[in-house]
C-alpha cells in the first residue's frame, strides 16, 4: 500500500517538472460561506491537470530496457495529455487511445505533446483491449490511469503540497475534498493527510450517476455502476473505484458526494468570477460541493481540490452566459 | 527612494493577507518561443489584481488616529478593490470614487468589499477633485494608486516573490515583463530587481496609445499622451508617469513596448488555452509583448507578470469565441 514515504520520494523526483500550483482563498467566499475555503488550483499544473503528476512519476522510473518500448495510455483526456508531456520530457514514445468524442482541448494538447493518438468509439470499442493490443504489439509499458502504486503516489504529492501551504497559512484543514473517478487523486492524498494531519476528513466529490466510489464506501466493498448516463464531467466517468485506491480510501476513512450538472456549473462560474480560474467540469465537482451548501463550510476549515480546467472555449463560454 | 529593505519589509507584513501566487510554465509555449517563459499569474491574487499588495502595505501603516477618519482612493476598479478590500481587513471604512463606465467584475468587487462607492463621468469629471473633497469632508486619507513609497513597496513585492520562486526553479531571468499604468508595479519591482538579480532588464508594456511611460523612459523626461483613444486595457489608460515611479524605472534602467488590442486579445485566449489563467485585457499587457514576437524570448528567460483578471464575463466569452 502506498505510503507516506513513497508520496515525499515522489515529491522530490517530481519537483523539477511540474508548476507548484497556489492554495487560494477568497474573504468574499469565506464570508459567504461562513468557514475557510482553501482552493488547490491544480488545474494550474502543466497539461491543466494533477495527472501530469502521476504520470511523471511513473515514467520516470521506467528502466532502460522499458523506455525503449515507449509507453500506451488510454484516458479520456486529462491522464491522456499528463503522459504525452511526461513521456516527451523523458524522450520516450507514447501511444494514448483516447474516446473521440473528448473536448478538442484534450485532443490538442495531447498532440501538441508529440504523442501517437488512437482515437476510439466510447459506447462500441473497449480502450483497455484496444491499448493492451497496443502494448503488446511494441512492447510498450502500459501506463494505468490511477490503479497503480508510482501514479498513486504521484497524484498524492498534490495533497502534501497543499498540506504544506496550508501550514503556511496558519491554516488546520477540518476537510479534504477532491474530484473522483478511479481514485487516485483522492487515494493518495488521504494518505498524506491520514499520516500528517490525522482530523482531517476525506470526501470524494463525484457526478450524479457516477457515485459508485461513494456508494462503495458506503458499502464497505465495490459496486458499480451502470455506465451511459450524461454527464458534463467527462473526467469522471469511470464506472468503479480501484482495485488499489479503494482500500486506501476505506483505510483512510473517506466518504462520498455527489453533485448535479448545475452545481457544476454553478462552480465553473463562481472559480471564474471570484477565482478568475478557468475549471472543467469534473474538475469543479469537489467545488461544488462545497459552493452549493452540500457539504457546509460551517466554522470548518476546508482544502479542496481544483483539478482540471481543461474545457473548450465554446462551452466555457457558453456556461459563464447562462 | 524605494529600497529593497522597504519591499522586504512590505513582504513581511503582506504575508497573512495575500495568495502566494504561482509562477507559472508551459513546455508548450517555451518551444514555440524558443526560450523560457515564466508567468507570474497575479491575476490569482486576492481581489483579482497585484493591487492588493500595495493597499494593504499602505493601510497597514496607518496610524490609529487615521484609521478613524477611513480611506479613499480613486480608480478604474483594481485599485478600487485592492483598497477595499485591504480596509476591510484593517477595520477601516474606505469610500472609492470610480467610473461609471468601469467593468461591473470590478464594480461589484468593490461593494463586495463593503465599500462606498461615488461613481463618475469618466469624460466630463475630474477624479482626484471628487476624492479630495471626500477626503476633505471626511478627514480620510487618500490612498494614490502609484504614487506613493508604500505603494511602490507593496506592488514591488510581487517581484521579489518572483525573483524567489525563479531560483527555485533553477531559472535566471533575462527579462522582467510588466503591465504598466501609473508604473507602481513596474518600478516597485524594478528595485528588487536591480538589488538582487541585476542582469535583468525591465520592460513595461503599454497599451497603444497610452505609451506615456516608454515614451518618457526613451526621451529621459515626463512625457504625456492626449488621453481619449479607445483601448480595451481600461487599467491602463493612465496619460502620465508618477512623480515617484519614473525616477526608479528611470534609474533601473526600464525601457518600453506598447500593444494593440489585437495582441491583448490573442494573449488573453493564450492564457485561456494553454494556463488555464483569467486575463483582463490590461493584465494580459505584458503577456502580449511577448507572445506576439515583439519581444523575442529566443534562447532567453522572461518573467512576465499577468497583472490582473477582473474582466466581465460576456466580454471574456466574446473575445473567447472571436
Amino acid at each position: 500500500m502506498t505510503s507516506l514515504e513513497e508520496i515525499r520520494a515522489a515529491a522530490t523526483r517530481l519537483a523539477p517538472y511540474i508548476n507548484r500550483t497556489p492554495l487560494l482563498e477568497s474573504p468574499f467566499i469565506n464570508e459567504r460561506l461562513g468557514g475557510r475555503l482553501l482552493l488547490k488550483a491544480e488545474s494550474l499544473q502543466k497539461t491543466g491537470s494533477f495527472k501530469f503528476r502521476g504520470a511523471t512519476n511513473r515514467i520516470a522510473q521506467l528502466t532502460p530496457a522499458e523506455r525503449e518500448g515507449g509507453v500506451v495510455a488510454w484516458s479520456s483526456g486529462n491522464h491522456a495529455q499528463g503522459v504525452a508531456l511526461a513521456a516527451k520530457l523523458h524522450h520516450v514514445a507514447a501511444t494514448i487511445v483516447m474516446p473521440a468524442d473528448a473536448p478538442e482541448a484534450k485532443i490538442h494538447g495531447t498532440e501538441a505533446a508529440g504523442a501517437t493518438l488512437v482515437l476510439y468509439d466510447r459506447a462500441r470499442e473497449s480502450r483497455e483491449e484496444i491499448g493492451t493490443k497496443i502494448a503488446e504489439e511494441k512492447g510498450a509499458i502500459i501506463i494505468p490511469p490511477f490503479d497503480d502504486p508510482h501514479i498513486i503516489a504521484g497524484q498524492g504529492t498534490t495533497g502534501l503540497e497543499a498540506l504544506i501551504q496550508a501550514a503556511e497559512y496558519d491554516a488546520q484543514p477540518d476537510l479534504f475534498l477532491a474530484p473522483c473517478s478511479g481514485g487516485g487523486l483522492s487515494s493518495g492524498c488521504s494518505v498524506a493527510l491520514a499520516a500528517l494531519s490525522p482530523q482531517t476528513k476525506v470526501i470524494v466529490a463525484e457526478p450524479e450517476h457516477y457515485g459508485d466510489t461513494g456508494a462503495s464506501l458506503a458499502a464497505g466493498e465495490i459496486r458499480e455502476i451502470v455506465p451511459g448516463s450524461p454527464s458534463l464531467c467527462d473526467a469522471l466517468m469511470q464506472p468503479r473505484p480501484g482495485l488499489l485506491t479503494f482500500p486506501l480510501l476505506v483505510k483512510n476513512g473517506a466518504t462520498g458526494v455527489t453533485v448535479s450538472d448545475a452545481a457544476v456549473k454553478d462552480a465553473m462560474r463562481l472559480a471564474f468570477h471570484e477565482f478568475r480560474l478557468v475549471a472543467e467540469p469534473g474538475g469543479a465537482a469537489a467545488l461544488a460541493a462545497v459552493v452549493t451548501g452540500l457539504i457546509s463550510l460551517e466554522g470548518r476549515t476546508a482544502i479542496v481540490v481544483l483539478s482540471g480546467g481543461n474545457v473548450d472555449a465554446d462551452l466555457f463560454a457558453r456556461i459563464l452566459s447562462e
